[in-house]
């Protein structure tokens, strides 16, 4: 993406054209439940025609299939929200491919051995938004994506520094010291891979649900395991916290426009064509009204951590470019997240404002070195949508998770039972630990990865 | 500072113009130590000719002179680098005022009482470069700024609550409930009104410069104490620390073209007018030579924390907008800080491009809550410039700060007693912590905060 790219895309010289109708060249995404469902139930995904929380199945992967690391998964369709369960996931082994290089004459002729370099294991979550597609399309394509990028910088992974030239080829003799003088280390190209991933798979949605003709767009949380390290790469609200039998990690941040102020405000900030007039990018503790006209209010702008007071001018009364709090806040009065992939077609209701230049499909990405954390027998990750956080903290999940496991050594399905309860514990059942009235009618989907097993899995 | 105004300063729509030679219409800011200084030797400030470390003296206030909370403090000149000391320090009283407002009818009319409201403690560290008239104006006007934007809010922080309308006149009935669910606290007033100091103070800065024909810019590191709170807000790479018996803190973090990379390099993506064709906003482990053209190497863009592989193109040869390691990191060749105040006339060697546009007069403010931390007898803050950083760790400053206090409990001087001990550690003395050649030849300014005779201190 260049500057020159983002200026012809979201600032036209012009008075802005018209949204296009989206003219579909391709069949609509169709509509599925992650693959590692089969056989559990009914195939469609939709719930019952009552979706009373009673009456919406819990579903997790048929006894007998086995998910990477023996994880455990579960899911629950929202309470009305949509017809369809908006969250996707996917999971399964990562094959890195290596591809030799020829004689130094010959760089340009490469030949791409079939022989797995590498593996690793993979499990993520897309939670939609505006429709399945954009969550069912990141759930069939970013392991791809994922791939690609790490069978494009495989050979830097396999010296213990990354090499300055990926041909191993030294050029300047004192290379390795400048990289290690930088501090780069293998971990770095993963990181790099994945934030190239989430890129390319947000323009593979971009243009495949322009060529369908859908919309929508999905947040998505990842975790990689790869050479003894775990990866967890988020765009979006979902989160991944490490439980152990005395820690609880949380292994991601939230995405939100609340949480990602400074960065959105400092854009329109830059480029107030972006909200062609009809917003002011300052933040008040609500929206202004005229009888504020004159009066001096609490505000903050871009670069404020704190907060001071402003004269109340006309332009203030406009709508904020952040509104609300909590769960409640929206980008444009449209959105709940600030990071994601898809959206591209997405705009503020009755308006050609824009929404894409301000979302980032940048994953953050942190790193959990296994073979430092010798994890124990009940050491899981557990990955879930916003739907199972809203209600739940993470000292509730881990308390779940430490006072479920012990108790269910025998059972070899025992991650997605936990899975499961932990789903179980947002509904407002009775033996629910969450407060009355405190009931999650989102979808909710959860991975419990259990560190143990994958003690050994990684291979070189 | 609005956007058009940022496009009119930095981006004009012809060729660049020339840099205005200066015209003075004022005369120089002229060279002085801190005032607390007076009388403990030598006024000029500037060393003896020979400038060897065992001939440079170490500076302090003379015994007597009672600095706020009894801080200590000394000082010491670089070794040749340049003419006069260019660190700067200042502390003293903090004296709010609060302005009356009048019956609603009658809001702008405004009776300023005498009264003081509110008092606290202030100490400030400023290291310039580039001429030390930056820094002294810095000493002489960034409190009076932090005192006006205080007294311009003081009335906001009567309340246990900031209320919404700083009258305190409620117009909405929930209002209250609006801040309370934003969180905003007295402290976030106080934060709001430090950001807005450094601001201001960074524009009188500008102005004065100008108008006396003189250039360059310092960073800033602060301490205010106030209502039972240390503010720490720092632009710049000095540094401040929490010292106590089994804990040390950083209470502030550097920032330097390296920290600060992506906010760097994505300005330079949005505006590349900015680098006039002369520079690459990409980082390399090293410069790119010719050798390396249609190679793989390691690159980061301003997207990623990760590394990948780029094929080197022609424009990637280009100079490195961020350059070096560590303390040799330079912004567009020229300087080692990205935060700062001063520094509006800088332009890269030679070319037009300016630097001011990547320069950030934003402080990151911390809090310390006294209340909360029940400060014990030799629980200290030490701030101090680069200088010390450079060759002392943390973890070495709070060794030899926990082997000092002890043994002097006595001495009424003991916190300059220690400043000037970690000073003198730095000058590579037979009895000195710190590694073979790890020697300072910078200026080096420390303070010592005893947190103990704070207690108290704060009114109201």
């Amino acid at each position: 993406m260049s500057a020159d790219w983002f200026r012809r895309r979201f600032l036209p010289r012009g008075p802005l054209p018209a949204p296009r109708p989206p003219r579909p060249r391709a069949s609509p995404v169709p509509y599925r439940r992650p693959r590692f469902l089969r056989g559990s139930g009914s195939s469609s995904g939709t719930a019952d025609a009552s979706r009373r929380p009673d009456a919406r199945p819990v579903r997790s992967p048929v006894r007998g299939r086995s998910l990477p690391w023996n994880a455990g998964y579960a899911e629950i369709i929202n309470a009305e929200k949509s017809e369809f369960n908006e969250d996707q996931a996917a999971c399964g082994k990562l094959c890195i491919r290596r591809c030799e290089f020829g004689v130094e004459e010959d760089q340009e002729w490469l030949t791409l051995c079939s022989e797995e370099f590498l593996t690793g294991h993979y499990w993520a979550l897309f939670d939609g938004h505006g429709g399945p597609a954009a969550a069912i399309l990141a759930a069939n394509t970013l392991h791809s994506c994922l791939r690609r990028q790490l069978e494009a910088v495989v050979e830097g992974m396999v010296a213990t520094q990354p090499p300055m030239h990926l041909s191993g080829h030294c050029i300047c003799p004192s290379d390795p010291q400048f990289v290690e003088e930088k501090g780069i280390r293998t971990e770095d190209l993963v990181i790099g891979a994945l934030e190239s991933a989430f890129q390319e798979c947000d323009e593979v949605i971009g243009r495949e649900l322009e060529a369908s003709g859908q919309v929508g767009g999905c947040t998505a949380l990842v975790a990689v395991s790869l050479k003894g390290k775990l990866y967890v790469a988020n765009a979006g609200d979902s989160r991944a916290i490490l439980v152990r039998r005395d820690e609880v990690r949380p292994l991601s941040s939230e995405f939100t426009p609340e949480t990602e102020r400074q960065r959105i405000q400092q854009l329109a900030f830059i480029y107030p064509e972006l909200l062609a007039g009809e917003f002011t990018r300052l933040e008040f503790p609500r929206r202004l009204k005229g009888d504020d006209l004159g009066q001096k209010v609490l505000f903050r702008d871009h670069h404020m951590s704190g907060w001071s007071y402003k004269c109340v001018e006309k332009s203030d009364l406009k709508y904020p470019l952040i509104h609300g709090q909590g769960r409640q806040a929206r980008l444009l009065g449209t959105l709940a997240v600030s990071r994601g992939l898809g959206d591209h077609q997405l705009r503020v209701l009755d308006t050609n404002i824009q929404l894409k230049p301000f979302l980032l499909s940048v994953p953050q990405v942190t790193v959990l070195n296994m073979d430092q954390l010798e994890p124990q027998e009940e050491d899981v990750v557990v990955m879930a949508t916003d739907g199972l956080w809203d209600v739940l903290s993470n000292e509730q999940v881990a308390r779940l998770v430490r006072s479920f496991l012990p108790g269910n050594r025998e059972d070899p399905h025992r991650f997605s039972e936990l899975a499961k309860m932990l789903i179980r514990s947002t509904q407002g059942t009775d033996d629910s630990p969450i407060q009355e009235g405190q009931v999650s009618y989102d979808d909710v989907s959860v991975f419990v990865i259990p560190l143990h097993q994958g003690q050994g899995h990684s291979s070189h």
